[in-house]
């Protein structure tokens, strides 16, 4: 039998290190949910304004993930034009710890 | 022209906080980080037992990724039997407080 199989194993998938690693796994998750985290609400044409050269596709679909996971709301507003505002839920903003401790790192251990 | 495009602009590559973040990119860096952080030195088979199902590629080659990045320390001891001892950086043991910032997140907030 071989062995040396590559799969995350049950002990990793339950820590919660590994799960608050997994929502940033995407490209432009962190960016978006940093994003949000600093602004109250945020149309969709802001949040692509405020992420250059983010694709309307890629934007699409990471937001949809991230409102599945909890950590983005959506709400649409019925107004005459009608019009969508994303924002960070109560989840979310409390990343701004972990993006506190990530910039703290980062500036002073990575090299340009 | 076609702006759909989906790359780094510079002033994201440049953020602390996105490049902290690309270290942890690979499915076992943070791991492996983890794990060396919370050990003076380890051996590669220790390594491998502390983090289950890892294939001996995949451990090599993110251990040497690691050490390019200067996050990991590979000492060989030419001893009969010859052995390595691999540790963390002292830049990769300041990492400490990014872990302990996902861990509270992670309890806090992520469902089973």
């Amino acid at each position: 039998m071989n062995k040396n199989i590559d799969i995350i194993p049950e002990e990793v998938a339950n820590c919660p290190i590994y799960k608050t690693m997994e929502i940033f796994q995407g490209k432009w998750n962190a960016w978006i949910l940093f994003e949000l985290g600093r602004n109250e609400t945020m149309r969709f044409g802001e949040l692509r304004k405020a992420i250059p050269n983010i694709s309307n596709t890629v934007l699409t679909t990471t937001l949809r993930d991230l409102e599945e996971r909890g950590l983005v709301n959506r709400i649409q507003f019925n107004e005459i034009p009608p019009h969508v505002e994303y924002s960070a839920t109560e989840s979310a903003k409390d990343l701004k710890e972990v993006f506190s401790a990530m910039w703290v790192w980062g500036e002073k251990h990575v090299k340009d």
